[in-house]
């Protein structure tokens, strides 16, 4: 059986200013439904494998179940299309009562992840215009970004603990950089400075980010119409889906002079 | 005036062995509520600086307004005690409708934060046992933990991109590691694990995060009464609170031979 958690993606590594075509493996990131007693209390964006754990604890830390006699069944199901969540339903031990009103307390008022909702996942691709190619970069200019930046990570050089985001222009010069320990949140004081600079969609711009590349920057970015989406880290499966289908190029592990392109190569000339 | 994103911590060092007490530069992370007409769209935790287009960027990146024109006042507010979120105010321009609906269904299915209710935080603290001192560590074991666990880490050493969670026992012993796109639902997989192995609440055990330590991930570890938090990478001002009132041990920035231990450094005899 294949190891649901890894799938392999064709991409484009640039080392030194030369492309070579390869496949690469990438962690895998797709929708978890959480339901007890058949009502829905979280929809998670995870890597698939030990789901019926991940279920477990997710109710422990958040204080609703206090151990495993609180839970009478466990049951995983994956999904049978690609466009809904996979699911893990419980049922609670007889007696067992749980506090919903305290999870729709906490719920109400709890936006960390801009994908998670199921309607939200189903019309995700479908909400998404492709941005044409208008541009192209250099990868040469693009792999000394990082040396670029690094200056301007004030709170991190103090600290060594934020993520950091920066808007630059088609040559690369940065326009703004924001940092915070939430990685989203670091691209929505962007995206708030692209709005108060009237740079809001920004077509021709590229957005580096500290960190790893997962779907919900891509949609962030996606929304923002940045057609360049540079991170440090690695991007999830389900980064490289959203960032093909807005035409979006995806690059990742941007270090020194090297990087991953997944997706809108076509952006990247040598 | 002094920087809101960084706060002064005394810490204790540990260097091959040795411990000095210091002061050490924190990333302050503290909840910001975001309101929308006087209605509550998000409360987040951030750290301070730039609220106010972190409030732009947030709903343009759910796609709930379009332009800086959608929106006619931005006001940012700090909270008047600790216990209370910061607050940015916005008031839509005239004839400018958001589609509450919309943003109702996606908070509703979405959990992704287990401290950003408002609710949930004023009552943090208060709901936090200290966990008793009952065994110590030896600090050089925990130096050479990042290298036993190394091999463990089967999809980041394919993908490169993977948070990971850990538990030990006292002796550092390695009794699961689970991965995911996720760093809290690493740790959620683990909390599961241990309440399958009935070993939930787990006293006496360390876990360790590959990652950053954050308010969210001390406080699944406080539920789950694990005494000592290793991290990888750097706390925040939050999660040292939260850990210290917990009574728990929190390290960061643990790498071959050396940590920074920012709470219940008893627990750590050289």
């Amino acid at each position: 059986m294949p190891d649901p958690s890894v799938v392999s993606r064709p991409i484009t590594r640039v080392s030194d200013g030369a492309l070579e075509r390869r496949e690469d493996a990438v962690a895998v990131e797709r929708a978890l439904e959480i339901r007890v007693d058949g009502r829905t209390v979280s929809v998670t964006l995870r890597t698939p494998g030990h789901d019926a754990e991940l279920a477990l604890g997710f109710l422990a830390g958040e204080g609703l179940i206090g151990s495993r006699a609180h839970v009478k069944e466990v049951a995983a199901t994956a999904a049978a299309c690609d466009d809904q969540p996979d699911a893990v339903d419980l049922a609670l031990a007889p007696g067992v009562r749980m506090d919903w009103s305290r999870l729709e307390r906490h719920f109400a008022a709890t936006a960390a992840c801009g994908l998670c909702g199921r309607a939200h996942l189903e019309s995700l691709r479908a909400g998404l215009t492709p941005i044409p190619v208008a541009r192209r970069i250099e990868p040469r200019a693009l792999a000394a970004l990082p040396a670029r930046l690094r200056d301007a990570q004030l709170v991190f050089r103090e600290t060594g603990g934020l993520h950091a985001a920066a808007l630059c222009d088609a040559n690369l010069a940065p326009l703004v950089l924001r940092e915070d320990v939430g990685r989203h949140n670091a691209v929505d004081k962007v995206a708030g400075w692209m709005l108060e600079a009237g740079r809001y969609p920004a077509e021709g711009e590229v957005l580096w980010v500290s960190g790893r590349a997962g779907a919900e920057i891509v949609l962030k970015a996606a929304r923002a119409r940045i057609p360049v989406l540079a991170a440090v880290g690695a991007p999830s499966s389900l980064a490289i889906d959203l960032a093909a289908a807005a035409g979006m190029t995806l690059i990742g592990f941007l270090r020194e002079g090297r990087m991953n392109v997944y997706s809108g190569v076509e952006r990247v000339s040598p």
